[in-house]
């Protein structure tokens, strides 16, 4: 399959966190790239590492998108280095890069994600995750809330692929 | 009062919403105009516009951090149009801008600036806006919620020089 | 006049430069002051602050978009920090901010801001900086040299209305 | 070779541009490529194009940095979109991201990216394009100026290894 044509599935999650969300991440990684597609993270510590280590050990392409302007601020997973220097403004490139997106635990830049996902129309699963109450006579965003690894990682590639069939 | 000592206070709120939410946003901006602050905003329509309007129509000095690339694409209440061209990823000026934030509403691009706010520090104020719930056993964000402009706009204060006075 | 309807002109120049170009970027913020406009700058040292101390020394507001993400890393001369986190990507945001730029002296940033505004439009008047020599058979940039600051100014102000007028 | 340790040699240049630069430039992506390198560019037209072409036509990799929101507006060529939405302002990341550029034509982008590489200590090579003359008392940029795709290539990786060692 071309590079093109892998889906580009966003792992957003803290840089630091429980070993047991470290493992969701890595088998998230691993799933992704088992299934063709590639890992877009933000390139640092944490979830982003172990997505990125999860793809690459299942031999996927990892891409991390980093706010510093020194690519070897990237973890030791990183296939490819997007060196940006923006900081956390560079969290609108993670989501508009990949086609889907699953956010993975509770941190703030997590949480920004997933809005600028809503925002810019990319689709959101979440893993153990945030839950969002908007105010009153308001609907709820479209999350798709998954279980496992396994169910976050169908449904995000489901998504992506129906987000690039009508795009 | 100096224009550099003078609080900026962001509002953040969604470009099309109800009638009552934007008579809150006007009140707000007013508020803020009256204590001597100056209004940070994303230059657009909705919350943005009515909180521009109110701080204009009390005297106040406004800032649009505009996400397009043509500066007449602010609304008519921005005193100074800061033309950015990044989309999106301007949101995260408007939070570094601004000394604290009042979040108004339900809209995603608002949630991404209240993460984005919890993310770098400054102090959140949300008034008729979301509720977020962390995963398990993880502490809630710090949102102030008020039930009223007048609170929202005396916390946000209170807020923003507070942070002013340790950073 | 209203602030909106006062011409924004963008001074760029290095942080570090000899005195006999920090007096002519004074003398440029002042000018710009005397005729009404406001002074759009990167917030930092050298010529940056000179031209706004020239112009709030002439009683002119002064407009600061700074690389990094601390309000209190601007000159002393910047009345509006914009607080961006983008580090050299925040020259985009300084050229299309401003109707026109002035852009003085020799450094790379001043010459990324020169280009940046040649490639969105925005009028370019040069004292004492770059000259730039396309390759063969293209044409040269719309640069427009001046030799003084009371012509730069005078040349910046005209082109930033034609191009209000026109756009 | 692991792809991290591949060099991230940037091609810039314009998106309109005669047939004879396009042919430098796709001879230039093409031995990029043979030298298993990966091509960075801005994932457009002419050049960019040409550059990403030629690299795949070698069995390269190439990455695109889009200014727009979209993923299809990449050229054909571009393996791997990554999309910014930061409309110019990308031109500092296709910088940050490459190792070294070489600057083919004469646009006013490829200037202001060769100005941001000098800016940020990225080598620059420079193939038919822009001579930059600093004001009086200044010394010249260092910009590596070659008179073939071969030798602009063969400088390139040596200034990205280079570059790669020391930094």
């Amino acid at each position: 399959m071309k590079w093109r044509d892998r889906a580009r599935i966003g792992v957003m999650g803290p840089s630091a966190c429980p070993g047991e969300t470290l493992a969701l991440a890595r088998r998230v990684g691993q799933l992704i790239a088992q299934a063709g597609g590639i890992v877009v993270c933000g390139g640092g510590r944490g979830v982003m590492e172990a997505a990125a280590r999860g793809a690459q050990e299942a031999g996927g392409l990892t891409i991390g998108i980093l706010p510093g302007d020194d690519a070897s601020e990237a973890n030791p997973y990183v296939d490819l280095p997007v060196v940006t220097g923006l900081g956390n403004a560079r969290n609108a490139i993670n989501v508009l890069t990949s086609q889907a997106i699953i956010a993975i635990g509770g941190a703030s830049g997590t949480l920004s994600e997933i809005a600028l996902a809503l925002k810019c129309g990319r689709p959101v699963v979440g893993l153990k995750t945030w839950t969002l109450t908007p105010p009153e006579n308001q609907e709820p965003p479209s999350i798709h809330y998954a279980s496992t690894p396994e169910e976050a990682v169908a449904v995000a590639l489901k998504l992506a692929h129906f987000s690039h069939q009508v795009s």
